[in-house]
């Protein structure tokens, strides 16, 4: 039960931007700047691994299901893959070396914001990353600290059964965080 | 000096929002949203304070002088007591029972959201406080982690000079957080 009386039964930070539709909005309008937006040379697959795997770090089950879920199906894998990345992103065959170097520094912004160092910085730049995708790392990363924060702070409730977060997933992809889709 | 190129000399957050429009246009809305509307029962000092006290947490040099500042000239004290309430606001003469027991709220969402236990929101309900002041509380605090680790993870320079942000916060407290003013 969340901490706080919604007035709805919704999930996760949907019940949370059902309640409060003030910010709602901004929030529903910088997720999808950062995850949807086609214009980004991050795909919409690495970005939605990003916040996946933050959510993962910051152990918030709505989170890392929801993200998880997107990434599976823009990535043309399964959770299960999206699962071996999370507890090893260095090991896993299905991510390219410059994501890695990506998911490195996400993982440093977890901690906190000085975890970035410059070495974290050059090998991304080593392995091809750009300044822009460098910087939407460090915002995405950052804004999962967010969301999570959020979600679990006020102690929402979210559905166990991970196939539903995988059937959810292609709609959703279609329908972006617009606000209008968001309460669905 | 910044981890990216970002051709513009603004410190801070400023110079990521001037960099990238596209999400500073959503960041600017949510800020402006948490702590500027006037439509809140928690007053824009009570709600700076907390920003600033996540951001000492998060040992954030710019926002937590961008935020002391605008806390102290809204609280009509100043950076020595909000100084003071960032090392042990239990103790502070300068606050209510119910800001402490916001502020207890805050710090546990800065470790992480599972952190804010019943008992953090049984103790601030007994000092008054309302489930939308929970709510924005935690939402504020969220948020901080987000604008703190963006600010550093992107390393970010910071004027070292505390008088420079006291000095701008009645303009900004004029301005709020509308995009067309944060560049200045």
């Amino acid at each position: 039960m969340a901490h706080i009386e919604l007035r709805n039964n919704l999930p996760g930070i949907r019940g949370l931007m059902a309640y409060r539709p003030d910010t709602a909005k901004h929030l529903n309008a910088l997720a999808e700047a950062l995850l949807h937006n086609d214009n980004n040379s991050l795909s919409k697959g690495e970005r939605e691994l990003i916040g996946a795997y933050v959510s993962y770090l910051n152990n918030c089950f709505f989170c890392q299901n929801v993200h998880g879920a997107m990434a599976q199906y823009y990535l043309n894998c399964n959770m299960e893959d999206i699962d071996a990345i999370k507890i090893d992103f260095t090991t896993s065959e299905n991510i390219s070396p410059k994501m890695k170097s990506l998911l490195a520094i996400a993982e440093a912004v977890q901690i906190g914001g000085s975890y970035v160092t410059p070495e974290l910085i050059f090998n991304a730049c080593s392995e091809g990353a750009t300044d822009e995708e460098i910087h939407d790392t460090v915002l995405i990363a950052s804004a999962f600290c967010m969301f999570n924060r959020y979600v679990d702070g006020l102690n929402t409730w979210a559905p166990q059964d991970r196939q539903g977060y995988i059937n959810r997933a292609p709609q959703r992809a279609k329908d972006g965080y617009a606000e209008a889709n968001i309460y669905q």
